[in-house]
This record gives C-alpha cells, sequence and structure tokens, in this order.
C-alpha cells in the first residue's frame, strides 16, 4: 500500500512559507506521509480579491505581528532569520526554477535553499545572479536551468498551477491540501494535516 | 512574588476566541501565569483599517476556511459547533454585561458560558433575553445586571477597554498581551504567550 500524500503549497514571497517549507519534511516522514512541493503563485489569487500587494504592508498592524511573531518561530526553531527589503520579494522565477528541478530531482533542496538565503539572510531572490548561486551550490548548472526555467512551456506549467491551487480553494500559503479534499493553511496547521492525511487515506 | 500575568483580548463576535477562552484559563494555571479577561471590541478597529464586517466575510476563501478549521479545532478540544446566524454577531451587550461581571467576580464563566451559546448552540447573543438567560444559570439577576450594563459609566468602560487594545496594537481577536508589551495573536499563540509570560517577567 502506498502511503498517504499531501500536497504542500507555498510561495517564495510568503514568510510563513520560510518556516513551513523547514518543518514540513522531518514531520512528513515522522508521520508516515508522503509530501509534494507545489510551489505557486499568490500574486494572482491575491489580486481576485482586490489586494495589488501582501496583506501585511496593506494591513500595518498586522504586518508588524507578522514580523515580530516570524522572528520568535524562526528562533524558537533554530532558524536563521532576516527581513528582505523589499518585501515581498518578486517570486515568480524562483518559482518557475523550482519547477525544473522538481522534476529533476534537486527542487527540493533548492526551495530550502531559496527560502534561507531570502528570509535567513534576507537576500533579493528575483536576481537571477542570487538564484545561480543557490544552483550552483547544488551542483547545477545555472545557465541551462535558468533558460528552461523561462522557457513557455515551463511558464505555463507555473500558471497551471496557480489555478490549481486556486481551484482547490488555496487563497493564502502555506497551504496543505490531502487527497480527500481537506484545506489546512498555515504554517500552524503542519501537524493536523499530516495527522489528517494519515487518518484519512 | 507575584505570579507573571498576561491580558487575554477577546471579542464575543470572534470565532477563535471561542477556542482560545475555552483553553486559556486551564492552559494558563498550568503554566503558573494570572491572566486577566478583558473583552472589547473589534468593530472600531476594523473600521480605521476600512472593514465594515468580518474580514471572513469580506474574503469568501478565508471565510470558508475559518468555518471549517473552527469545526475541526472544536471536535479536536471536544467543543460543541454550531455556526450563528447572522456572523458577525453584535457583541456589545455582551462585552458591556461581561465588565460588570469581572468587576463582580462571576464575569469569566459568563464569558465562557456566552461563548458557548454562540457557537455552541448558534444562539444569537444580541438578544438581551438570551443573555438573561445566561445570568440566570449563574444565578445573577438580570434585571439589574442588564441596566448596569448599559449605564453611561460602563459604556465608557468598554470605550477606554477598546481604545486600550487597540494602543497596544491589538488588530484581531483573540491577542495575549504581556507586562513587557509581547503581543501574540491568535489562538494557535496561547501556549507561546503563556511560555513568554513565565520567562519573561
Amino acid at each position: 500500500m502506498s502511503p498517504p500524500t499531501i500536497d504542500f503549497w507555498f510561495d517564495f514571497a510568503s514568510t510563513y512559507s520560510y518556516p513551513a517549507a523547514m518543518r514540513v519534511r522531518p514531520l512528513a516522514d515522522e508521520a508516515g506521509v508522503a509530501v509534494r512541493f507545489r510551489p505557486f503563485l499568490l500574486g494572482p489569487i491575491f489580486k481576485t480579491q482586490g489586494w495589488t500587494t501582501s496583506p501585511f504592508n496593506l494591513f500595518p498592524a498586522k504586518g508588524q505581528n507578522m514580523w515580530r511573531d516570524l522572528e520568535r518561530i524562526c528562533s524558537d526553531e533554530g532558524l536563521p532569520f532576516r527581513q528582505p527589503s523589499p518585501f515581498p520579494q518578486n517570486s515568480v522565477l524562483a518559482a518557475r526554477v523550482a519547477l525544473v528541478g522538481l522534476k529533476e530531482g534537486w527542487g527540493e533542496q533548492f526551495c530550502l535553499d531559496v527560502f534561507r538565503t531570502e528570509f535567513g539572510q534576507g537576500r533579493s531572490i528575483d536576481d537571477a545572479s542570487v538564484l545561480a548561486d543557490v544552483l550552483s551550490h547544488l551542483s547545477v548548472a545555472p545557465e541551462p536551468t535558468l533558460a528552461a526555467a523561462i522557457s513557455d512551456d515551463n511558464k505555463l506549467k507555473l500558471r497551471a498551477q496557480t489555478e490549481q491551487a486556486q481551484q482547490l480553494g488555496v487563497f493564502g500559503a502555506p497551504t496543505l491540501t490531502t487527497a480527500d479534499g481537506e484545506l489546512f493553511w498555515g504554517n500552524d496547521r503542519l501537524e493536523r494535516a499530516l495527522l489528517w492525511a494519515r487518518q484519512n487515506s
């Protein structure tokens, strides 16, 4: 029998996706659940509810609390934390590269490294040379990979993935969705989502 | 030495305040932290960010998830759950009565009973006769209590409490604030807030 599976939806621009990405694989392994990394873009989804930037920028009190909360979480988890500027980062290129990597077997490590680069070091992930650095450290050739990332095929793939997220009811990141249609939003729901997947598969 | 204290800010209209109110006292006792119930009104705070109703109504995908999430939480916690209609309920009278009760020693139990009435039974808490029922069950005389609740003094007290919440940076409910100025938002942060209060007092 194959293990229960769960989809882990995230946007590289999403702050709480950082600790969630770092936590989800060990937690899923422990729970005996197979997790699939699904990068997508929040921007088009936010646009449909009239938001042109992150709600953390639109609602400053909420944003201020989020940064402090994230700092506390990273401290609790032993993760480095540094706020990137500008926020949110443009995550489209990183997401496109991640899709290439997830097909080729190095995608998950690339995702973790991008999150660490962005929210651990505060570097700009919309800069192709920063992503090239990340790829080099993974011994992946940057030039052909970045070329594959911006191919029409791959662009369409990311667009389709974002549309699928929206159809599943995803409205924020990170989100976990289960095979039986349950949706769990937020870094705070990882454990509950994995338990659900284990009990209802 | 007096124990560390924490303020528990909530609005009776707030969905996640229901499980939080039910959980906070036992958790605080276990942590050796003194908790103070602080009812306030979210409405005036939401208005300053341009919202005229609950964000769960303004952003339907988020609202749909919240109801499902709350249902799961209540099930996990063994709490009855029934969605009140309309949502959000007008919570001003309940908050005013709670302030009277918190002064007189029956306030905390009243708060728990109001939450159970609203989100456990789906009854309307803006109805004075419903609140009178709750009071009667606590052996508190409804008529003089409801009269005290709508006295000018008590109305001003609730207004001042809401202003204090806003000055502390409270933007949602439930929220916990500590003596050293730390703020924790959400039912998901109760445990972390209490740990903070214990470690930083």
